[in-house]
């Protein structure tokens, strides 16, 4: 299907085919395509934006990449399919970031066509497509790791993480940043640093952050991170973007189409909330 | 995978896997799965029960289809995985109800495949396979409806429908009742009778209501309904639940989890919203 950019939805309809077209490829679960629509509703009650907090924990977050020993960067179907290219500026920003594919349904083929995807946007290693450790606490494939990623890891960015994993992850000890819409999903409720934003603006804003660092630990510990803040502000956001939804009738900035509107002729009742 | 019972997300586990399933067979798109992700997120901020506002909205529905003269439930891929059964008792509960399939994503086989579904699940008649006529202000195949059904119908059942169809249909004057779960949606701005409500729950309290009224029009008029009172009390609900779940880091009922928790050791540091 053809995608008109006047309709009111236009952005997301685009990521919806991306995400679609990549399940064709096998990139993407039924699941994870489950998942996205769960994430796109929480943006769109977010307003389809980064707030202010959700900078603030991006630029802490690339100050803890940068400050670790063994950074990772977990990467599922989802995250390849949405943010590959994301991902690769992330690895060229953070020294010795490490980039592991890491499926939650897992077969061979699918964590191969994962990391395919992972080269063509221009990451030159890729760990995890043959595991070599395991992670306690969870169920068979699910804990399947590299033994030089995401196992002796000391932070782990995992962006759209299941939150069984993202609880293992930090019961081993690890700092665990993680990239969710929904601000109180057992990940972001498990996670040090959780990062309630959109997958692609989330790296983005943390590539920017660790550019502008020079890829260098400034500051060269960890700064502490208040996460249960972070986390109530997403909720305030959401909150205020429905009372203010509740007088208008929609979310965000007005779209285009609002101009567009004609008259249906419905002998004066009116057919949208104000 | 096997599904633990004890996970704290069983529930929509379940329906996430039952999803999965029929898209295996041709009856759900990619497209929507990502669509069920979405209701799954709202349905989770509404805490994952009916409303008391959309209890009266599924009284007032049955009481409309039951008045009406041609009463029409549109049934798409997701309402077939997700309530098949729940459709073939509505066809039972109202006298004269045409089923009708209609497809966003329309083929052939996918058609057929709906329509297969519905009568396994004990629909007698299926309209909408060989679609015989068109709805004007809709491209191409999403117009395509059948002359004995949609066309001529004055009351349409739209659960999870398109906000363009939604809107379609509105301007052709017919009697619009949407199951949407997003309160701000355009189908549910578009409906004359918005229920915002899961699609099960929401179809088996319109069956109890028209099974209580015998299936005969009581009141014999449509009741006016106030749509923009009943999408104000959606978002009611909502902004309640996020605020309740900003004091208790989760929403709706507690979950059996919640008994399960171990320390693990964090040094003192709370891992989880108070």
């Amino acid at each position: 299907m053809r995608l008109s950019p006047r309709h009111p939805r236009y952005a997301s309809l685009r990521v919806r085919a991306r995400l679609a077209n990549a399940h064709r490829h096998g990139v993407v679960v039924p699941e994870g395509l489950i998942a996205q629509g769960r994430g796109e509703a929480f943006d769109y009650l977010l307003g389809e934006q980064s707030s202010p907090s959700a900078r603030r924990a991006e630029r802490v977050a690339a100050e803890w990449l940068l400050a670790a020993h063994h950074p990772v960067v977990s990467v599922n179907g989802n995250v390849a399919a949405l943010a590959a290219r994301e991902v690769a500026a992330l690895a060229r920003a953070v020294p010795g970031l490490a980039v592991e594919v890491n499926l939650f349904h897992r077969t061979g083929p699918r964590a191969r066509a994962v990391a395919r995807a992972l080269r063509a946007a221009g990451v030159t290693r890729v760990l995890g497509v043959r595991p070599t450790a395991t992670i306690p606490g969870l169920p068979s494939d699910r804990a399947r790791v590299d033994r030089g990623g995401i196992f002796r890891a000391d932070v782990c960015l995992v962006p759209l993480e299941d939150g069984d994993r993202a609880e293992a992850l930090r019961a081993l000890g690890k700092r665990v940043i993680s990239i969710d819409l929904n601000p109180l999903s057992r990940t972001s409720r498990a996670a040090d640093l959780p990062i309630v934003d959109e997958v692609q603006r989330a790296l983005r804003e943390i590539v920017r952050a660790a550019g502008a660092r020079g890829g260098r630990a400034s500051p060269p510990h960890m700064r502490p991170f208040d996460r249960r803040a972070a986390l109530a502000d997403a909720l305030a956001t959401i909150a205020r973007e429905l009372s203010r939804a509740a007088a208008r009738g929609s979310i965000g900035r007005p779209r285009r189409r609002a101009s567009r509107r004609r008259s249906r002729g419905t002998g004066g009742r009116s057919r949208r909330m104000p």
